[in-house]
């Protein structure tokens, strides 16, 4: 395997919103460090304050991008106080954020490399405000990183990131016990239990007080506004409504069980 | 006429919403595939499946773009079902997305090079998710396509694509009846009744219970809250409310009736 | 001071929305101009016709960008009417926008070298549309800058731009009264009263009808939603509430007041 080097990419995702500036911000200072920077944004419209979310939206993306590609992914409510700024490298990306859980799924499903804590200001702006390590250290770090400045400069080296729990789903003989743990725009309700864990061919799924038998292969596949079960885009049990909203349908949550049977013969 | 040739540029416009992070997957691929591209994102917040919204939306914009960008629309509540997947060549654009009518305009208003159906999976992510084509085919395609790849190799030819009927005015002796087509961000109602269909210079126009007269030039000559009529930007009869929201004080809806009556002398 | 070109970035800030793609034109005329030109979305987002949250949006992002970047900012009720368009270069941006008052802060804080009012239609669309400055006028503007075009061919010379006045903080012997000129997507409530007012080491802060007892540096400082004042990373009084919500604890609203009292001693 070649090297891995930044590819002058940078995504970022942030809770910080689309009203403010401070995305703005945080582009600023990367094109001022690296004005030939490549700026990918993903969303600024993670929940406030919601690391689980952050993660778990970082999880559908980052795989994606070019090898090289720098993620940056801030959801902070503790930015200023104990949480470390942290770089991983993984055999194919750097993920650049606070140390809060956001890589949780990184930590698992890649292989990592090294990770730094982000404890050198050579790197950060001049001025740190207290409230606001995306504009002066994280992009800072991602900027100097896409010039070639290596890991091991911004900061002493850690063993561990912070990493969630994530709920697993719990397998019984005939019965499968999971969870909803994200909500699309569609109102789609995704699980935790993935596609690998669905291989009898006769099951029935329950949601709420509904029962859906079988799986479906696409959306459209079920009349208008009816329930289907299916498998998602990312490889897990997903519960939709036909250009509709199961979560409105089903008065879903994140959180909320969901029940997979095996149907004897 | 010179040969148009891809000019790297892609836009996108989706129903995707801003919170999750599907657009930010298909930016990965775009990437992927071609690091050169450049990706311009227009919205990604048409309503849910609302195929007729992005259709006006792709309308607004993409004779803007330099000649040879590549128009990426993804509305597709069909995914994954009967519905094909199509790449439109013009005289100075390409669009690609789902054959549901999103490209009912441009199949109107340009002159058509050539069509495909997207049949081709070489040309396909390895594994295509039956719910998620945007990532696993039309981004893809795009990609290829911006690195050279002729629209032949993309898939079989076809004649026509799906075009939606768009509500025509109904025009009389001295009346005009349509209707309002799009509301924007500002409350503004479009109709569909174009500048060229008015050239009586003594009209009132009727909308709800109000009756408007004559047409103004521009927003601020209403006084505020007050309602004007006038040729919006994309040349189409618009109704507003200086610095308020015609949509609000009007509780109009997209579908709504607008008349055109001819003042006699 | 080497001479200050453009270089090559535009950013773009309006209240169109993100449902609408009215930002997808505007951008589709600067590249159609300029191809090389990169773009960089700040935010679509800017309360309509609210002029005073453009101007205090601006203010948070333009310095962070690289010495040469146009700023196009839109908020303009006034649009088709006797506001002028302007262009403003200061000793390190350009600023391309209605003249409205958005420029407020800029026209404060930069060293401000040329003023020119958009007279020249030269540099406009052919056909201008009283309703859509931002696509057929500062574009256009933007774009031919970018590409070398001297400030002066745009149009005549202006002395002064127009500007807002901004509530200042009223200063007494024990006490400072402000307001809050900002709530941001947190709940956030941004003062403006800035830090070099706030030397004192013994201070209360009274906003509604509660009241805070000293500086916090971060807002994790704080318990969970607890209240706590803080310099804020514009380097401003900033009352929030740990992963809560100011505004909604408070019910407060953009011009609310804010009284800092001296403790005696």
């Amino acid at each position: 395997m070649t090297r891995m080097r930044p590819d002058g990419i940078v995504t970022i995702a942030t809770d910080f919103g689309v009203q403010d500036a401070y995305a703005g911000a945080v582009k600023g200072i990367l094109l001022r460090i690296n004005p030939r920077l490549r700026i990918v944004d993903i969303t600024h419209q993670i929940p406030s304050f919601d690391i689980l979310e952050g993660a778990f939206n970082l999880n559908f993306y980052y795989r994606f991008f070019p090898r090289g590609t720098i993620h940056l992914l801030v959801v902070d409510p503790g930015v200023g106080g104990k949480r470390k700024g942290i770089l991983i490298k993984s055999d194919d990306f750097f993920f650049v954020g606070p140390d809060n859980g956001v890589f949780s799924f990184v930590y698992d499903r890649e292989n990592i490399r090294e990770i730094r804590n982000l404890t050198n200001p050579a790197y950060f702006l001049q001025r740190v405000s207290p409230t606001f390590h995306a504009r002066d250290i994280f992009a800072p770090v991602c900027a100097y990183l896409s010039l070639g400045v290596e890991p091991k400069e911004f900061g002493t080296s850690a063993e561990v990131c912070y990493k969630f729990k994530f709920p697993e789903p719990v397998c019984g003989k005939d019965r499968l016990r999971g969870e909803i743990i994200h909500i699309d725009r569609f109102g789609n309700l995704i699980s935790n239990i993935s596609s690998d864990l669905l291989k009898d061919e006769k099951i029935r799924i329950k949601v709420g007080r509904r029962t859906i038998k079988g799986l479906g292969g696409f959306y459209a596949e079920a009349k208008k506004r009816e329930l289907i079960a299916l498998i998602g885009s990312s490889n897990y049990l997903e519960i939709s409504v036909s250009q509709g909203s199961a979560r409105k349908l089903l008065k879903a949550r994140a959180g909320g069980k969901i029940t997979v049977e095996k149907i004897k013969k």
